[in-house]
């Protein structure tokens, strides 16, 4: 079948490779016309035959906005734009009725895999009307995983981001997780080879997974991780799945603890545990720490 | 080789069966005379050829310390027990000590793998001097799945249960992060199919573990575990990580937090929220639940 | 001075009893005729001499809304609106500039105070321009506490509903360190008087506070709050607290468990910890409990 | 009446001056002959009238260990032994059983009060049997504030010692809550007087505390805290709290936040967050901070 896709980045290249070599046509349009495969939206669309497909791969908020308004004044009824970004879940119904009005369907997809996609392929999670997502199968075909699972249709629009939402949330907790026991075994003085500890975890074990082969992976690189600072952003996700807990009164103990762990990697110094310090001295005078 | 083996229930019983298949000798005991090889830990000593190996597989506590102590009557100089159980590591220096004075050898093994350990092997985190831990190295091999992965001689005497500990730590903060988006996901409207976006996490995503396919297994038998309680007990390994965490001053925010849900999640009432329902009853005229 | 004061409820009430008795003119207004002193929003404006000070004491969200809207309607350039309400601060930014539009002045007013403000006071805190809130400096007065603290000019608008919101925020976790504090006291034996220990803390001790003092109170009401579940509402603000954070990367790890903690006490049995048990059962064939 | 008191430190020092302005012979001993008034314990014990009571305030652990030893050599039946020192609980049972069997009774007395102490006073939570207990009246009503509050007899032996940790646990949250508070106020631009909006709290809120008043003393030294590191040291007394809660099974969830969050503060940088950093750069590419 063919597919527009616009966002020709890390993960748009790739993705339209994938396609490709499962024997779709991919009319790519980038803002940068090194990876462009057309000069613009209009002429992306005016190559499409109708009904048309159009895969939006930019980044969440403004970006996206842009390019589903401009596609809905480009497009015509019967078509259909699919966001694969990392858009809000909130957004998703928005444009799913913007575009509506005028006839035009909307799918959106969580898409995870990463660096790893092109060669393993790429987890999908869709939501929206099974009018519109049934006709794109081909191309979630192309790019899913080959085993049995790796694809679902989610729900209705909006599920596929907050599905993709959920499983960074998850995700966090799970770094968070190897990332304590790691530090735990690093402190202890019995354990002579922490590294070969998470080596061996690989088989057998309750704990065992992907992510643990990405951290045996990087400890074969560093084996005390000495080149790294503890520094670690967060991508947005963490923090709309914690929102999305608070509207729905859904405790998220774990989760939380994670994306706060971030936020504190990323201070030079705690306002708070300067608070803390300041209190310490004022009722039982003891000792602080100045700054140089 | 020859192995003594004391504690013959599920999990004693399946690794007599696993390292007999790989053909060794196994001279099992356990107070069970229906499942025991020999009448006494005695005849167990005496059935053994010289140096001997005794694996004790009972109880973590009281009655790991009551067979330890009677081995260090009964046995050699020369002779060596390996602990298989989930002690604590801080429990194997004592054992060490007490049996190194009378020169008999000690390994403690950390055991992982549950029901599923005989068909796919035990993944083994094992500590002790290399004299004491290489002769072993066979009945090691015969444990552990079949793969590069699942043994490793961790460190000193200790660092095996310390090891496994961890592990355990670890995968209570793993169990908790599906847990929690788990909930989330059930809990909102837009997302349909809750156990097909878990199905689907088994490929290409960065979440998938074997941890994630036994959640899925669990969602097949029952769609909603509408026929469960929430309610988990704990084994006392996360107990034992956080308790060294805190000898350490190492934070464990997430492995913690999944701690203390369990602790919650055994509470027909929650006497802290008892205290915050009263509170805001006080200062704000807030209505509270009365007991039937 | 005049004030226009719309709802009289719980604190509406009290408040205009309490700015009337410091010698002020309070005509109030609400739905229910039986506690207004006007029939309508339209009369209570017409009442009123110009500049006219109308202060909003109605629910937050569409209630406040819809009284700024229609106070919008009714009131002239250089009048001044109020809102006393928790409202949420993003709330407030809007408001303004509706108002702004038309002349009319807004200022946002975080009231504390709870039942026991109309004897000892309401802590006052405070956002808008000089320009709108020194004029209201009277009714501040009246309402405030009578030592030398209780109100502050916190800020731009938005600023005193957001310091409102941290305090309560504050409250959240200062409440769930007492309420841990009391359950863990009241679960191990040797403290045989654990309502005296409460009480003794009133003096010489680092956590002496009004909160401590409500503690005592509501345990001499009931020693070991037999006659509450343990079950907590939660008003609102603490979870745009733990939002507010969100938005700044601002680490909050006592405040969040503490809201969590109330999310968990109105569950009567806990998704998450469904998964905990299904899972435990899945790897290790440990009993789970079935529901009745 | 009379009072052998082991310890002239920082708090001693202060209390042999608070009992005696009370009007009761204290006879002090430190290992420091400038501050004490006779040369050795032995001189000591010799200058009391049995029936002795002997107050040991000394750093907990070995210190109070060797002191508790060497009284049990130079006391009678009949005297007393009362710790005040910051011992664990579990210290208590043991020395009043060592004491015990040579008819020497045994009091543990927690006590809170700082530098403040003096002056103000000194909380004190007393645990022992009751014939142990009352002859010491006199003392503890010298050391205790002046108001109706601020001594309990909580228990049995230990549970003084207990009370005052749990104190010292809810101190650590409640210190928490207005740290996190305090820095989220600090961050978002709205509020522009983060000081006066703390002094404003001092009154008519549900905040409102002695904790508080110091936070605003310590704003007054330093508005925005910019000479101090954020930085807190942890007394023991904290985790030990967390450990008595896992042994008891009760969640902890902001007092362990609380606990942790001053552990990350002495890092200088976090080894867990190193390996979240290195597998973020493994899936997805991410960039990380290398050390310099």
């Amino acid at each position: 079948m063919q597919l527009g896709l616009i966002g020709l980045g890390k993960m748009g290249g790739n993705m339209r490779e994938r396609i490709r070599r499962a024997g779709h046509t991919v009319i790519g349009y980038d803002r940068n016309p090194e990876v462009s495969d057309v000069k613009s939206l209009a002429e992306l669309v005016e190559k499409l035959d109708a009904p048309r497909h159009v895969w939006v791969m930019v980044p969440a908020g403004t970006a996206t906005q842009t390019v589903v308004d401009e596609l809905g004044d480009l497009l015509s009824p019967g078509d259909t734009v699919i966001d694969g970004g990392n858009s809000r879940w909130t957004d998703d119904e928005k444009h799913a009725a913007a575009l509506g009005i005028k006839g035009i369907g909307f799918v959106d997809a969580g898409v995870s895999g990463g660096v790893w996609g092109l060669q393993n392929g790429y987890a999908l999670m869709v939501g929206g009307d099974k009018q519109h997502v049934e006709p794109l199968k081909p191309v979630f075909d192309a790019l899913k995983p080959e085993g049995p699972y790796g694809y679902v249709h989610a729900g209705r629009v909006g599920a596929g981001h907050f599905s993709k939402m959920v499983h960074n949330g998850i995700e966090y907790a799970m770094m968070q997780a190897y990332a304590e026991g790691w530090e735990l075994l690093e402190k202890v003085h019995s354990v002579e080879n922490v590294r070969e500890v998470f080596r061996s975890w690989q088989e057998g074990t309750v704990i065992r997974s992907w992510l643990l082969d990405l951290a045996v992976n990087a400890l074969d690189e560093d084996e005390h991780l000495e080149k790294l600072r503890g520094y670690a952003e967060d991508s947005g996700e963490g923090r709309w799945t914690v929102e999305a807990a608070i509207d729905n009164a859904v405790p998220l103990p774990a989760i939380t603890a994670s994306l706060f762990a971030r936020f504190a990697s990323r201070q030079d110094d705690s306002p708070q545990m300067k608070m803390i310090a300041a209190l310490r001295n004022q009722f039982g005078g003891h000792a602080v720490e100045k700054k140089d």
